[in-house]
């Protein structure tokens, strides 16, 4: 049995908590909280720990999950942690990655663990869908979209607007630009050329609602750029309609090869989430098994997904996987 | 540079000259042939050699990439050559892959080589889609459907009925299960379910075209579980409207989480590909690279797709992989 730890108990934590338990190889010592541990209430009689005692489970736990925000957790908790453990993150700030693997690959190596960063699904499984195709053809161009899916970030933002009590925004690709990259073709798209933006909006009483609409349109990195859609709801519709945390994306490469570049591949990858941190969770989890092979291997230091033989996600033997998977 | 040799020059060969004339860091050392050298016509001035010399090219080769087909060709070529060389080949033969793997094993770790089986699509790309999606998403079913596009396979047992001159079958998946699988719902298909075939067929003058239908679509395996069309023209028609060899497909996983199982997320990797052979040759080409570094690294004996981490696979450098790709 893989002895698995969580640290942090949002959305992510929790679907962690749920994935480790449907994975029949793996056991769930404890989760670790900066809260007070009666507080939480977890889905399963989990223990649950104060933070401040996590280095006593030192020897209790192969691999522990990191589910903090990127913003301000992760950044000091995994290089923190790879000091005593091997850890699992989700950093998703793409910019600061280099930064952050330096920083885990540095405690790792000293302590002689393995961290893995940037586990999800973008960065994550849309990394990992870019290098194999990018790789098999090289003259190509790659497309990203996202959604339809609920963008926390974008949401958070709408909410810091006075006279806004609460928002929902989704991120729609166009399906027009779909099509045509679908086609083969290889236009230069921005990404407001990609994307709309549709908000769903609940404002405090007597708000001004063409200020607010006027504040999120022009707002600048968020939605300025995009077509954006402002709607206005009372507070039963959101948590009736909009209480789903649904995601997706889309990651196609068109690539040429002939002699002359005759020919064109499409490679397509695509996801539909139900659960945007369920799915999340299930990829951290997949991936603290690879790494717990991995480190009993030998091998420490931080790693990526693109570090992975996929053969570690798995379960099953390399006999069965020859015989059921191949 | 990686020293790249082919053995064997049909159309993946030909696919693997261009590949590797269009990645940089490799060169293309020779293609040996069973056929008399002078005899080839390659794309580019690739040098030629008979296959009775290619062991004076051991150590001018760093990886070959054995491109005969897989009923008898690489059975019998994939262990022999793992005695003197690094090799790669697309062995498609579902049911034969064990023992394959078992014979190339020994011979690569006799000899201290590397040997890469089933490197294609599928097996191959369709592969990993599926181990990722498998191990990520436990509870779940996976689809794969095939084509639109040419079974050659398919098309040789047309032309093996009395009174046909040539033939060509494509695949074409049933889009209304597609649709349902894409829902989220997880039928129990047959292969029947899931694919119809359609026949292009040139006859010989005076031939009874409709005994040869009759044969066709009883034919076991081949056609009798399938909804199958039979399609009568010229042979200038054959020739102007079918001289192309497109094909892809579409693997999908849906897999539920949730405690109660209650979100369902769906994982699609979908092909769309102008030419088969090309698209398998540039994955071929890929995984040349790939084990070309793990051998530099130490590692010998047989290896799948399963066991190469996708870092492998670029050009890129782990920086720029962090900077660009994650």
């Amino acid at each position: 049995m893989i002895r698995i730890g969580i640290l942090g108990y949002g959305n992510l934590g929790r679907g962690v908590e749920i994935a480790v338990n449907k994975n029949k190889d793996m056991e769930l010592v404890a989760i670790f909280t900066r809260r007070n541990p009666e507080d939480l209430k977890t889905v399963y009689n989990t223990k649950v720990c104060s933070v401040n005692n996590i280095l006593d489970y030192k020897d209790q736990i192969d691999v522990l999950i990191l589910c903090g925000g990127s913003a301000n957790d992760l950044p000091v908790q995994t290089p923190e942690y790879a000091k005593y453990f091997n850890v699992v993150d989700s950093f998703d700030t793409h910019k600061r990655i280099p930064e952050h693997f330096a920083n885990v690959d540095k405690a790792a190596k000293e302590s002689n663990h393995i961290g893995i960063i940037s586990v999800g699904w973008d960065p994550g499984m849309f990394s990992v869908s870019r290098i194999y195709a990018d790789s098999i053809l090289p003259n190509g161009t790659t497309y990203t979209f996202w959604g339809p899916g609920v963008s926390q970030g974008h949401s958070d933002a709408i909410r810091r607007i006075e006279g806004v009590k609460d928002a929902r925004q989704y991120t729609i690709p166009i399906e027009k630009a779909l099509e045509t990259v679908r086609k083969g073709e290889c236009p230069n798209y921005s990404v407001g050329e990609k994307h709309t933006r549709d908000c769903y909006v609940v404002v405090e009483e007597g708000a001004d609602k063409a200020r607010i609409e006027r504040e999120i349109k022009t707002m600048p990195n968020y939605f300025d750029e995009y077509e954006t859609t402002v709607n206005f709801i009372t507070e039963e519709e959101l948590k009736k309609n909009h209480n789903k945390i649904p995601h997706g994306g889309i990651v196609i490469r068109n690539g040429k090869t002939g002699v002359n570049d005759e020919n064109i591949h499409t490679v397509e990858y695509k996801l539909k989430l139900d659960s945007n941190p369920e799915f999340t969770s299930s990829i951290l989890v997949a991936f603290a098994r690879a790494i717990y092979k991995m480190r009993n291997e030998g091998r420490t230091g931080c790693l990526t997904v693109f570090d992975v033989p996929p053969a570690y996600l798995s379960t099953k033997s390399g006999d069965e996987l020859l015989h059921e998977m191949l």
